[in-house]
C-alpha cells in the first residue's frame, strides 16, 4: 500500500477513503453497507462517548436498553414515522437454521421456523421504547422521564459511505418524556445546545444551530432541531438532531398521565441523537493532505515519544529518560505512546503519527541527551521546535490546548468565510456550484421551491438558523415575500 | 403492586422475577424473550463495564466493533460452530417493508426485497472477526492481535428468564489471534482469572473456576475455561468462559502469518466473555427476603440519605447540613444520593432502598441536628447505629469496605458449605436432591456417563477444578477408574 494520499484538490472522496484506511479507522465488511471499525477509530468513538455521556448525565439523563428488535406492529402504530423509516429496514422472518439438510454443508432456513409477525431490526426506538413508557408512566410524578441508551441501528441504505451513511451505525439516542409542552420544546433545544457544544469544545467543530423545514424533519415530529457542519469540500454535514415530538407517539401509544389536578393528560415527547457519523465529520473538517489531524480533546494518542538511536547502549539511554517524560505527562492525564519497536525506523514512525492525527510528536535522539533538549512537533501547523526537558511538561500542556483552539478557529475561520449570502437565483447557482458552503438566501416558505431548488442545484436547506433576524425579503426562487434567510447547501 | 417480597424459601423463582421487578432493574418487553433494561439495572451493568473494562485494558487489549449480522456462508465456513448456533439464531431475509399497500394501515414485507444470501443476527461473532482477521494478519508483527468488543447479540432461546438467558442480551466478546499455542493458552486462562478477580473482588461472588468437559465446551473450541458460582438455591451459574480455540478458526478462515523464520503458519485464537447474565448471578448471590443486596463497589447508589422533618423549616436547615456530608462524601468518590423528595415519607423511602439493596442508609432528623448525629443503617446485616457527625465520613468509608468484605465471606462460607464430596451415586443423589450445590464426585470421563448422569439427576459437570489434584478413585456411576474429581451441580 502506498504510504502517499491522493490530495484533496485531486479527488476529494478517494483522499477521504484513503484517511480512514491508512489511518487505520475502519473498513468495509463482508456484510453489504456495514462497517468494521477498528481500535483506533473506535478509541475516538470512546472518546466521543465518554464526554457525551458526561454531558447527557449532568443534565439529568439515565441510560437503560431496550430491545434490538421492533415488532411490526408497534411499527404502524405512529403513521409518519412507519412510512419515513419502513423502506429501508432489516426484517427478521425466521429465527431458525437447520443445519445440512442436503448434506451439502450448507444452512438452510427451517421453513418451520417462520416468526408469526416479522421483526424489524431498529432504524430508531421510539416505537419500542414509547410502547414500554406506557408502563412506565401513571402520574405527574413519573415525570419527567429523561432516558438515553447507546445502541446499534440498522437502515437499509443503498449508497453507503464509511463513518457518514452505514447501513449499521453505533449512536446514543435520547427519549424523554415530559407533562408540558414547554419543557419538552426546552429539552430539545437543550439537547441540541449540548451538541453544539460538544461539537465546537471537543471536536473543534463550528456548526450552525437552526431547525429544519417541514420536507427535511425527522418522521414523527413536529420540529427537528439541528446542528450542521461544514466539510472543506464545501459541502455540509447534519451532524445531530434533537426533535420535539408533539404528542405524536404519546398518542400513538396511549401515554397518558394524571396531572397534579387530577386530569388525564397525554405526555410530550422529545428524542435526540448523535452517531458514528461524527466521526466523519470529524475527519472532515480537520484534516489534510498528509492525513487525519485530530483535535486533542479527542485524540486516543496526545504525544507520540520516538526515540532516535543507534544500538541498545543508547536505547536505554533513551528510554530511561522517556520514562520519566511519560509519567509526568501522564500524571497531567495527557495520554502518551512511547514507540519504541525496534522493527521501524524512525521515519516511518514519523510518517505513521502524521497519518493518524496524533496532535504532538516528540523526538528524543543521542544529541538531545547531551543537550538535555528534545524536539517537539505539532501536527497541526506541522512546526517543530527544540525543547528544553526541563520545560518539557508544561510546554506539552499548553501546547495540547493551543492544538485544540487553532483547530477551531481555523475551521471556524473557514465555516464564515463559506457563509455567503445571495439575492437572486443566478448569484445561488453561482455560489452553489463554484465555491460552495452555506448560501443564505430568502425561501418563500413552500415545499414546492424547496423541491425545485434540490431538483435544479442539489442543495437543499440545511437550516433556519436559531439566530435567524427578521428581515422583509424576497424568495430567490419564486420572488414571493420572505421573512427571513435560510442556509441551504449540498449536503452529505 | 404489593410491596412485600415473596420469600426465598417460599418460591425462589418467584422471588428473583419480584426483586427484579420492585428494584426496578428489567422487565419483558413486546419482543418475545427480550428485555427492557431499566436505568437502575443499567447502571448496575455500567459498573461492571467500567471495571472490566479497565481490566481488559490494563492487559493490553483494545476495543472495536464488528457488524451485528452474518452472512449465512460465513457462519458455514467453521462447521462446529455452525451446529453448535444455528438451533437458535434470527434471521434477517428481507431488507423493505412496503408501507400500506393494501389500504389497510399495516405495512408488508416487500417480496421484492428478498436479501441474495440471509443474514444471521449474530450469536457469537467469531465467524464475522475471522473473516475480517484474515486481512489483518500477515506477519508475526502484527501478532499477538488483542480486541475486544462490546454488543449486543441473540440467541433465539425458547425458554427466557430475565437476564439468565434472554434471546438478546448485552456481553462483551473478545477475539484473540497469537502466534504460538501456549500464548494462547495463557491467554484464555489469563481472562478466566481477569474474570475471577472480577467477580470476587467487584461483585463479591466467590467462584470455581475450572475447564469444561467435552461435551460442554463451547461449539468450535478445543478446552473451554470457565468461572462457576453458585446461587443461593444451590444451583450453579456458569459466571464466565474463556476459550482456547486452538487454529479451528484459523483454518476455517485461512489466517496465516509469516514467522520470523519465514514459513507461513495458522494462527492460534481464543475468545472469552461474559455478559448481563452476571446481574441474575449478583441478585442470585446476596439479596435476602427485603429484596436486592448489592456490594457497595457495583452499587449505582452507595449511600441514600433521607430526612426526617415537619414542615419546610426543618428541611431547610437538615438540607443545609446535609450539603455539607454529601459534598465530602462525593470528594471521596462515594455516590449517594439526598432523597429530599415530599411526595413520599421517610418509612417508604427506607423501604425503597431497602429493596433496591443501598448498601448504606443514612437517617438525619430534627434530634439529630441538635445532637450532631445521624443514623447509619446497613443493608447487609441490617444493623442501625447512631454516629457523631464529626466521624461520619470516616465511618461511611470504613463500612463501605467492610460491607463488601461482609458479602463476600459470607457467600464465600455459602460456597464452600456446599461443595460436598461423595463416593457413590446414592450418596450423589441424594445430595443434589436436598442440600444441592456442588457435588464433588469421580467420573469416568467419558460421554455416555455424563449423558446418564445428567438424565438421572438433572446434574451437569459444571467443570473440572483448575486446582483438582491427582486422585485415584472409582466414577461413582459406572465404577470405573478415575483421576481426579469433577464438580456437578444442577445449573442455570
Amino acid at each position: 500500500m502506498s504510504k502517499k494520499l491522493t490530495k484533496r484538490a485531486e479527488d476529494y472522496s478517494k483522499w477521504y477513503n484513503e484517511i480512514i484506511q491508512k489511518a487505520d479507522l475502519a473498513e468495509n465488511s463482508a456484510v453489504r453497507g456495514c462497517m468494521v471499525i477498528k481500535p483506533y477509530g473506535f478509541a475516538i468513538w470512546e472518546n466521543m462517548q465518554a464526554e457525551l455521556d458526561r454531558m447527557f448525565k449532568e443534565t439529568g439523563h439515565q441510560n437503560a436498553y431496550f430491545p434490538l428488535f421492533v415488532p411490526k406492529s408497534l411499527f404502524e402504530a405512529e403513521e409518519k414515522n412507519a412510512e419515513g423509516f419502513a423502506k429501508e429496514c432489516a426484517v427478521v422472518t425466521h429465527y431458525r437454521l437447520q443445519n445440512d439438510p442436503d448434506n451439502t454443508g450448507k444452512l438452510r432456513v427451517d421453513p418451520e421456523a417462520k416468526l408469526e409477525e416479522e421483526l424489524i431490526v431498529r432504524p430508531t426506538s421510539e416505537a419500542i421504547i414509547w410502547n414500554t413508557y406506557k408502563g412506565w408512566i401513571q402520574s405527574y410524578r413519573d415525570l419527567p422521564l429523561l432516558i438515553n441508551q447507546w445502541a446499534n441501528v440498522v437502515r437499509w441504505e443503498m449508497r453507503t459511505r464509511l463513518f457518514l451513511r452505514t447501513a449499521e451505525f453505533l449512536w446514543q439516542e435520547g427519549h424523554t418524556a415530559h407533562s408540558t409542552k414547554t419543557e419538552a420544546v426546552s429539552e430539545a433545544v437543550q439537547m441540541q445546545k449540548i451538541y453544539a457544544e460538544f461539537a465546537e469544545n471537543f471536536m473543534a467543530m463550528p456548526v450552525v444551530k437552526g431547525y429544519k423545514s417541514e420536507s427535511e424533519r425527522f418522521a414523527g415530529a413536529e420540529d427537528t432541531y439541528t446542528i450542521e457542519a461544514l466539510m472543506q469540500d464545501g459541502k455540509a454535514l447534519q451532524a445531530g438532531t434533537s426533535h420535539f415530538l408533539g404528542q405524536n407517539f404519546a398518542k400513538a401509544f396511549d401515554v397518558k398521565y394524571t396531572s397534579k389536578e387530577g386530569r388525564q393528560e397525554y405526555v410530550w415527547a422529545t428524542s435526540w441523537g448523535v452517531s458514528t457519523r461524527l466521526i466523519g465529520g470529524l475527519i472532515m473538517t480537520h484534516s489534510d493532505d498528509l492525513g487525519l489531524v485530530l483535535p486533542p480533546k479527542l485524540a486516543p494518542i496526545q504525544v507520540a515519544i520516538i526515540p532516535i538511536y543507534k544500538g541498545a547502549d543508547q536505547l536505554a539511554i533513551i528510554s530511561e529518560k522517556v520514562g520519566i517524560i511519560v509519567k509526568s505527562l501522564k500524571s497531567k492525564r495527557i495520554s502518551v505512546k512511547f514507540d519504541d519497536r525496534d522493527t521501524f525506523r524512525p521515519g516511518a514512525k514519523f510518517a505513521e503519527y502524521e497519518l493518524k492525527g496524533v496532535p504532538v510528536r516528540i523526538a528524543i535522539g543521542n544529541r538531545d541527551i547531551e543537550n538535555n533538549t528534545v524536539e517537539v512537533a505539532r501536527r497541526d501547523t506541522l512546526e517543530k521546535k527544540t525543547i528544553s526537558q526541563d520545560d518539557l511538561i508544561n510546554y506539552v500542556e499548553n501546547l495540547l490546548e493551543e492544538i485544540q483552539e487553532n483547530l477551531f478557529s481555523k475551521a471556524f475561520s473557514y465555516q464564515k468565510n463559506h457563509i455567503t449570502e445571495v439575492n437572486s437565483f443566478d448569484e445561488f447557482k453561482d455560489i452553489i456550484n463554484t465555491k460552495g458552503g452555506f448560501v443564505s438566501a430568502h425561501w418563500d416558505g413552500t415545499i414546492e421551491t424547496e423541491n425545485k431548488i434540490k431538483e435544479l442545484t442539489k442543495a437543499t436547506i440545511r437550516c433556519i438558523p436559531n439566530d435567524a433576524k427578521e428581515e422583509l425579503g424576497f424568495c430567490v426562487f419564486s420572488g414571493e415575500k420572505s421573512l427571513r434567510r435560510v442556509l441551504f447547501a449540498k449536503a452529505y
